[in-house]
């Protein structure tokens, strides 16, 4: 099959496209508890990844399939046919991180190495999955007082920056700040600063094996980000950036053992 | 307008998509010189220029409209509406480069710094707008003895490696070697090894300004390689690659004077 | 205390410096099985940690202090005590890696997050320690057929890279090419090349949290290679290079919890 | 030579070391205008150029050797003597940069990609030199409201950074802010942000051919910046960061034409 980016013609792409399969994952714990239920229905009522399935919807349209799964479900709703048909998830923690089985991160972490794109949001930085993604701790510095975000593009060509302002203002959130204990980003897209005075390395990317990471760290569950039209309009962008090729087989690279030399005597004929 | 990666209907394909201006640009001196042009005339019966539009035509058919210019033509063919008209640029360059026109190397410089792509081909190492690019010297080892050259894929989820075996052979091939004096990569994608034991960073992405540098080695007067067809598929590739946001204005990022503040006391009531 | 880049005088050096504390971790485990043990004693008489404690010795001389650990030891020789005590470790393993204790690599991971340097050798790049850091399978082509080995540099400016001749030759060694499953490095020093005609990023390095990672390939348990000087010199430089700052404490980077403003009518008065 | 980095012993030390030799450039123009003289006797009595060289003799002491050189000298004080015997180059230019010699830059520029670090201050990302090295407009957004800045580290390990406060705090400076047009650093060490809201990217490296380059923003003729302690504590590490191999022999990469291959039926006897 041709990659996305492989396509030029109407015929071809009514041949090989097809929607992409985002799996929207929340934690969905805020939403359920005696202390913020109430605030969660008003800002949220149909949860988080409601929120965030619904902007995508909005946006891409008949280009995606989304559908949510949460930590409450059996195995977090990432089952082996669920995570079989995601070509790209989004990530959201932040109480539960500790209660996440590993069998499910193991599982959800080879198949980001196989191709599948993961985009992790706001706290999802201590997430099991993306701190071992990562390797580091991914501690950073938090303050909640409602400060003023601004979100600037230091990346004017990236498609994930692509039909947002230059900064995006986001008039309440909480701060994040440096240091952020990450990877050097291999594609740092966004920088975030806060009204009170602080620096955030708020939009970043990596690959990992076959697949795509996003990190975004606007999105909070006492503030309604998610609702807010340019943070869905990067999140449409990121889906787009972190689909895997449609010809992905999804499986991690692997050993290749004692392959044939391709130069001298030892070559074997067939080779070259 | 829309980001091709932003697309996610046949209507908005439709609606949005144009196809990519490709203008293919040669020197045209090994074809026309006495002790090339027999050669020539047997490997590159179009010249090289014009084997590579026509390895572009094949893959990418009605989603490019390619075009060619060489240096022998007024203003290298590189008139102001010529390059208006033009998403991405290759440039194929060898025994000529000091005699191009300052003036059009200004002018192509300012359109891959507004969004336009540039693919810098073999012997374009040392060409103006390359070395312009780079900041360096572009200064590499070479060796022009027919060796076989392998090219490894060393970032299997980039769109450019997308569908080419791992490695490309090329039975016969001028050697390119380290060190080559080149900024690190944003974005490596291929390592290049020749039977004599060197190795090349043949594959390399730079982002600078609004516009991408696609740098691909393989290719020469002396071999036919610009037919080999996994060398077709990463120049097509490397096109899609390339190309700019539709809706780019082809503007290089500019100064921003005396910009409002957006916080404090300074700041004016209409910015937030 | 000063960093060592930063002493700038025979006093300042005098006072502030003190060797590197360098533990040399091995699997020693060819070195007493049946299989290799006869093969060993004459490659590595003193295990290959005692050849590569003792090339840091011969090359580094009283700049650093070098002890030895070993898997089959308690903690694997690496207690608390030693671990406080050390300033880079080097690890060497292959064929029980499963069997290293989850709990002693949870503290090494930490104590490298703090400041330590890590150098991980060869079949070291499955080690739970290195793909822990990397967070991807780390996966690789491999032949052992003896194949000559060129060691080229990519960096010229690096520090790892000084002193070694371009390419350094290895007459014989196991082939590791790609694709090598790990993330793009900070800083690419060296590409390998094989007579067989594959490549290997073969010397990367990355920064994790306040520690400096390098992983090298050269080296294998049958093929004499820490013996090599050009290997010598490199391990010796890379021990310099991932020192930590001599007054690291070595504690990893930490969540910091509500800090004050710097900016704004929240701010303290105390903070600016 | 040694490389410093490779310096074990006091011995060694005493040998091999001498000052890094340190030519600070100054555009010398505001200091001699009608219009900013007075302000500029006061806040730099000495010059600019003067001030930073006294900041780095009093940091660095013996460590270097300091010299000063400017614009309204023959060859701009950097003749061919002056360059021989420069180690690290620092640049601070604003008015006056069309004025700069094409010839003289060519020089700098050669010495760089031989090995002299480059130190781009503040308004020299306009310079003749920087934009050269960088290949990029170089752009920026900027006002001159004293603001204040915050210099926030985000590579805690960083020689560069060793020894300052994160952040560090300038009470009143020009804002400098993104979209910064340079190529994506290769080490990305301050981000500072401004009372305005803005963010930049500060502090900046990268390597050109032999050379390192290091581009920091803080310091303005309209404030006693460079006065700052954290600042001229970043500039003397940034020196010495920058300070070529002391073995270099200052030679930009050149071809390297026809070596004879290293495998196979071409090898000659004498290559392994």
């Amino acid at each position: 099959m041709l990659h996305p980016d492989m396509i030029a013609t109407v015929e071809q792409w009514e041949t090989v496209n097809s929607p992409i399969r985002v799996t929207i994952w929340g934690e969905n714990f805020h939403e359920q508890s005696d202390r913020d239920r109430d605030g969660m229905a008003q800002r949220y009522p149909a949860g988080m990844h409601g929120a965030i399935a619904a902007g995508l919807s909005e946006l891409l349209a008949d280009g995606v399939t989304v559908r949510t799964a949460t930590q409450d479900q059996p195995e977090h709703g990432l089952t082996d046919d669920v995570l079989a048909e995601t070509d790209v998830l989004t990530w959201w923690g932040h109480a539960k991180h500790a209660e996440v089985d590993d069998a499910v991160v193991d599982k959800v972490h080879q198949r980001v190495l196989g191709g599948m794109g993961l985009l992790a949001l706001h706290s999802a930085h201590f997430s099991k999955i993306f701190t071992r993604l990562m390797g580091t701790t991914c501690s950073l510095a938090w303050r909640n007082s409602a400060d003023t975000e601004l979100v600037w593009n230091v990346d004017p060509a990236h498609p994930i920056a692509a039909g947002v302002p230059h900064p995006i203002v986001i008039d309440q959130q909480e701060m994040y700040g440096e240091f952020f204990d990450i990877p050097a980003p291999d594609e740092l897209v966004f920088l975030s600063t806060f009204s009170g005075g602080e620096v955030f390395r708020s939009g970043c990317c990596w690959r990992r094996g076959k697949g795509r990471v996003f990190y975004f760290s606007p999105g909070d569950q006492e503030y309604p980000v998610y609702h807010h039209p340019d943070i869905k309009r990067v999140l449409a962008n990121a889906v787009q950036w972190a689909r895997p090729d449609p010809g992905a087989d999804f499986a991690p690279p692997a050993v290749v053992s004692e392959p044939s030399p391709r130069f001298g005597a030892g070559a074997t004929g067939a080779v070259l």
